[in-house]
């Protein structure tokens, strides 16, 4: 019986809830848990004979004490039995707390990108510490959500094959931007602003979609993936296309932005026409090999390529290797509340598997 | 230390032994094992303490006893500690075995397709028999050698997430064929029999190229797959589309049937040109779906479609589920002893990390 505490309780924190207590999802059966505990930025619950449903949980949660990670620890470290936290923050004060958890002997489940992507020293000294205490770090969903992504890299690396170049669209927002923008079989695509201002109304890219337009979620994933096949990779060492125009990064508000982005539309679009032009379409890729040498930018790419035929919001990452050097690709839905939720419970399965033995 | 025993030491069974002691392969640290025992269908050599090199083993191998399984088996159950054992025959009475093994507490790992393809009712007396003992079987390499396919719809069905449909190209020596044959890039390829003589020839089919051209191999690797995401699929239910031409199924040889094959290249030559002039590939493709209807078959797939760019002898595996409508797509390398042996150790490591705790 996994005992699970989750920290943060936003879209990917309550879709977990809810998915771990669906009642027909065998993952009740496949790793027995006990939900205990529940903390957001002004509330927790704890119940160490676990939650028995989900809106049990949230209504628990919603009348509960204020919130103190620091208590909340003390409360879960008491308990009987295995214990995992779930941190679905994405939080860097979260991220260096790990060492001190692991040392007591949690495992830790996450989509946080800020533990593995930010000072390598602490990389390093979280994989340190989960090994010195036996326990285990899962972190699947930081890169293409439910996608094997990282798993699969893993498993290469410690089977004595030797990454040789790592590449791939790891970005929902960026992918559907661009399989939409850039088509061979739909040239009269709406301008470029116009598609950023949709997607931000649809809710497919963060509130102010220069977030995602910076490339820095792109760069992070690209250190974690750069990291888990051995490589020392920071990401001030990855060479960032930013696609916000200069003269926009520094504009106070989102709205801003959108509103002078058509300013720039005749920029894109000549990349974008001459990529066409070269029976080309525009992705933008994060890169690293085993040099070093890390970017993260737009380019074009043939129409055969396997960059080029995504849709949707589909990620793609592709493991150029000793044993694979036509690569292993791995593609699919990369983002989304649901397939993140799936990460994690592929993650928790592990574990389970694992430490109940 | 997981105490290893081989059973079946040819192409796989070799490159196996070899890839475990390679000076540089980190699956030393990560999967701790002592070699303790190979058997082939002449000889077997048994070392409680562990073969020290691949050399020392096979030479071990080379002038040991005759083969009994029976007594080979006999040893290794009188061994302490955590067992494996590597099945890397493709034989059915091996397979048969599997309970009675499970039933020792040996864990299972192998690429044999026959324990999973074959009876029904044999494929789940090895799961409920592996699940009372608390071992693990494991199965990845038995589906696209080294690629992640196995793993991933266990996860994806573990999780939750129920599969809608599986489809794919399960084969590489028919991936090889249809690439080469049916290409819009270069509609001048040689005949479909000059093709498959060639391929022959650089050892890229079985000796007798029908046991490929047959279909068989894919629908076992179908029922595989149907049956890991829970379907009760059995081969006869498999409507297969035999790629031999009636007349030459029953040719006496491998030579006479290649001299044979010319009379049938209108035949495939047709096919082709239709294909083609509808802007589609011809690819030899698997599908199954949760209604239980299954096939293998040729079929033309659009210039767009993931099906119609792979190249080489890459195998493509598309999982479309509840959580992915738009399919998990794996490629790559999926056979080859190098990747089927990657298969076999990405197993053991799994194994190593459950048992080994």
């Amino acid at each position: 019986m996994l005992n699970i505490g989750l920290v943060g309780v936003g879209l990917v924190g309550k879709a977990f809830v809810k998915e771990i207590f669906r009642k027909d999802n065998p993952f009740q059966t496949q790793a027995p848990f006990k939900l205990v505990g529940l903390i957001n930025s002004r509330k927790q619950a704890f119940s160490p004979q676990g939650f028995s449903s989900d809106s049990q949980a949230f209504q628990e949660l919603e009348s509960g004490n204020s919130a103190s990670l620091e208590s909340f620890i003390k409360e879960f470290e008491g308990l009987e039995g295995n214990k995992v936290i779930v941190d679905c923050t994405s939080n860097q004060d979260v991220a260096e707390k790990y060492p001190s958890w692991l040392s007591k002997k949690f495992n830790i489940v996450t989509p946080n990108k800020k533990p593995f992507s930010s000072d390598l020293k602490l990389f390093k000294e979280i994989f340190q510490t989960a090994k010195d205490n036996g326990v285990n770090v899962g972190y699947e969903s930081t890169v293409g959500a439910g996608l094997p992504v990282i798993r699969t890299l893993s498993h290469l690396v410690n089977s004595g094959d030797k990454a040789d170049k790592i590449e791939g669209i790891f970005s929902g927002t960026l992918s559907h931007l661009f399989n939409t923008y850039s088509s061979l079989s739909n040239r009269q695509a709406q301008s470029f602003a116009q598609i950023v201002k949709k997607a931000q109304e649809d809710g497919y890219t963060e509130p102010d979609p220069r977030d995602d337009l910076s490339g820095m979620d792109v760069a992070r994933k690209l250190v974690i993936l750069a990291r888990t096949a051995g490589w020392d990779l920071s990401l001030e060492q990855v060479q960032i296309d930013n696609l916000v125009p200069e003269a926009l990064q520094s504009v106070a508000t989102s709205q801003e932005f959108l509103e002078r982005l058509p300013e720039f539309d005749a920029h894109f679009s000549k990349l974008n026409e001459d990529a066409l032009n070269n029976n080309q379409v525009l992705r933008y890729v994060g890169q690293v090999d085993s040099t070093g040498a890390a970017s993260v930018k737009l380019s074009g790419y043939d129409a055969a390529h396997p960059f080029a035929s995504l849709t949707l919001n589909n990620n793609i990452a592709s493991f150029k290797t000793a044993h694979f050097p036509s690569p292993l690709i791995i593609q699919g839905a990369g983002a989304g509340d649901l397939v993140t939720v799936f990460g994690i419970l592929a993650d928790l399965l592990t574990i389970s598997k694992i430490v109940e033995h």
